[in-house]
């Protein structure tokens, strides 16, 4: 048995996506901007905003968070959603969890547009995943994967592996990752 | 162990829709049409577009055949698909395969409208399997899942389920729609 250790993986991972957004912005003269959409207070979700912040910053990404009302309808919201998925300044968008009961939390990850939603939680993105085609991947699943890239030499293919709990988030998308790559897979 | 026979469920599904496609033309007066799209001449293409024309005719579907030459470019083929999208006289397209090779039969798949793609093979219907929430199947996906259905008292929860084979259109999609049944998988 061997644990991995995520520590190391991710600092080389952000050096990499560093060096991708310098040479970017010298390209193209593009910086990406992740806004971040909050509706009322949450002191989970303010800890979560302040540390994507920080990560934002130190990759050379800007970030930029939107603070609405805690009485914001879902209507409301959703059209917050579609300003952003319009605008050609806003590059990624998140919203973050928990949202206000009177919300439908899955209903609104459909708003997003499928090119900005970068927590993949769109059901076009998803599919993708089935098909291998995926461009962004639900982060704790990506993160799985990656830490399995970053042992030396392992070859996934016909290997064994379990995965406990099948949630929409985890559990099936890193299901069909592993599946992806020949493995096999129990869910 | 208990093999299971489809003819019976094919037979009571069949039986089902009949009536429901009865009481919407009663109803809406509108009778659902199926458009089929075929490149060239292909021997066994013919043969499962024969089928498919009796049982759509059986069950009170519209069923076009639309033969395209086998000179059809890809773009003229995503056209005549687009056409098709905003047709209101059809309501489902089916691509027949094999397209010819000059033609990327996966890109194809994703310029079916999801609402109109009844093999559910556009991104977006695949990710709302994910979701639980998909209102196309992939059709021997649908098939495996309507004849464990049709045993009587069978509860998924919980049951080991052995999978062979993870292609895009059976193993994942089948993968997925028992994991939602909350069952043990294993692709």
């Amino acid at each position: 048995m061997q644990l991995l250790e995520g520590k190391g993986v991710a600092l080389k991972i952000k050096e990499g996506i560093k060096l991708e957004i310098e040479s970017l912005e010298k390209k193209y003269g593009v910086r990406p901007k992740l806004v971040s959409v909050q509706v009322g207070e949450n002191s989970a979700s303010e800890i979560y905003v302040k540390s994507q912040e920080k990560t934002a910053r130190e990759l050379g990404i800007d970030y930029e968070l939107r603070k609405l009302d805690g009485k914001t309808t879902q209507d409301g919201l959703i059209k917050e959603i579609d300003g952003l998925n319009k605008a050609r300044g806003a590059h990624g968008i998140i919203v973050q969890m928990p949202l206000p009961q009177t919300i439908d939390a899955k209903l609104i990850s459909r708003f997003i547009s499928p090119l900005k939603d970068i927590e993949a939680m769109h059901p076009q993105n998803m599919g993708e995943i089935v098909f291998g085609k995926a461009k962004v991947l639900p982060c704790t699943a990506a993160a799985c994967m990656e830490l399995l890239n970053s042992v030396p030499a392992l070859e996934l293919y016909g290997k064994e592996a379990v995965i406990v709990g099948h949630s929409e988030i985890v559990g099936k998308p890193l299901a069909l990752l592993l599946l992806n790559k020949f493995a096999t897979v129990t869910v």
